[in-house]
């Protein structure tokens, strides 16, 4: 089983991506550094005459990384109540990616890689986080990817994340069922 | 009266932009486009002993917009069920600004500067957009700012935002709201 | 063309009917006032032995306009920011409506039965009330039932809603789009 | 300290008061079965020049466990997206309740009161139960509230919450803390 973590903080060792080590535990993966890479934001050229062009950065990447992968983690700090701009980058991307002649089997692998959202944030995260809970929902439903589970932990300064035990008891189940597999 | 609008898409003349447009018929404004200026995602370094570092790019004009605008309109294409990536790092950067020793009046300025809203999307955005609003109600919530009203408008081709009578009803009301003041 | 207006209000001549006055002026209609049947609340008996009993109340007559409706309005105040327990109680019963026997054709009739919302709220409804638009939206996926729009109107004292610009304008196109058809 | 658990299910026995169960094990408490009161719905008289009537109903019981706990538990089913109408009528009236003059103190006495869902639905309810989640904190914000916790579990048959081991690992964190106070 093929696992890659996306980390979407801006931060190195950010209470997201120890959220992400605790499911993982145990567990080989591969973590993609999102604020490590060169991604341009999209140029929506869906109508443009000539359609999307070729952009010349890291996203390849990312697109080797979905089509390899049986289970796609998307870690983020929760930055004004949703995910990261550098990871909504990777997002918006895909309006690309799903049309890219490079790769024109990435829609259906898609759809038989789980998605599972990681998310910590300071500001009363388990009321203010859900909306984008809820946008991480329509992405997975538009490229029909089974969106298997999400954990909402509470942090604020480095390291918080260890002193929030239901985050990580829903972790330790998540490691379970994924060593279960 | 003061009114500067960001335009978070990626294309020129954009649904979003049109929309925008309707609203500010007739109306004296400043219009930013985000996808023209180099903005740096936000490196969070709340937690740093050193706190943030001056980040060389253009951001400073959304500061000065910021500091200088009686409303502040918010324009973005629903991407992916949520504001455009650019944006969201503009959105982001946010964090540094306020702490921004060069701009200790900026806080007590947003308390005082009116939110607007506009979006369009295509893919059932009356529904599949409420997300992103709760979003920006959090948004301003935090920074204080009275947030009037927002559109949210229907459109995937370019141009298509005309045909959504209902949004370019509320934009007419919104126009005629903005003269009277 | 036949509509039904279920009015979820507790009062009489309530800024939600109101509103839906606006949306039907001059369009044949039923009004069922939800406040004036005798209505029990569902009692889920889905996995008892011998299933739903029936119910002796006034829950036919909503049936009976399900069945005979080409557009159903659900038309409610926004008590604590969703629809009224009453009406509540009606959308409960569904559970039941749909299992009973006496009515085999109801699921196949809702799903070629339009579904607007009318809902009029005094606390900040257009964000305070998007909870609620959503949870219909999921009912009428449910019931696949096409949900073709809703106005979130605001007022609190009797009458408010004729000072709600922007929900006058939603009705008065509402009402010529379904004066067109 | 005092515990009370408005159970909302219109069943007995069933997931969510089981989910219930877990949370207060070895803790003494209150359980008081909406479905087994005669509540009215809210006749909304807010406006009415002689405000709200008496009601000659058993919601004194509300009331009186309101102004004697310190801990109320919303216990529901997740009925179509949102609490069972039962329960919901009891929030309905609490617009009344607030206003009764017989018991001047109740807003205040909430203030300090702290408030727990839980709940437990079939439907997706990690994802379609957050609209009521959300719903639940306007709520408490108005009375002024400590939301303190909520927990979602999935259920369809009777029974089934005892295989939603998230749901009863986040009970039994809660058991704990509440055991500790």
């Amino acid at each position: 089983m093929n696992i890659t973590a996306f980390i979407g903080s801006s931060r190195a060792q950010s209470n997201s991506e120890q959220l992400t080590d605790y499911v993982l535990e145990g567990i080989p993966h591969t973590k993609i550094y999102v604020k490590d890479l060169h991604i341009e934001p999209i140029h929506d050229l869906r109508h443009d005459a000539n359609g999307f062009q070729a952009v010349d950065d890291d996203y390849d990447q990312i697109i080797q990384a979905l089509l390899t992968s049986d289970v796609v983690i998307f870690t983020t700090p929760i930055y004004w109540y949703s995910m990261s701009g550098i990871l909504k980058n990777i997002i918006d991307r895909f309006s690309h990616a799903i049309r890219d002649e490079r790769y024109p089997q990435l829609k259906e692998k898609l759809s038989t890689t789980e998605a599972i959202v990681l998310a910590v944030g300071g500001d009363t995260p388990s009321i203010k986080g859900l909306p984008m809970i809820q946008q991480f929902r329509y992405i997975f439903d538009f490229l029909n990817m089974p969106f298997s589970s999400y954990i909402i932990g509470e942090g604020n300064q480095p390291g918080d994340i260890v002193q929030d035990e239901r985050a990580l008891a829903q972790a330790a189940i998540l490691n379970k069922q994924l060593k279960a597999r």
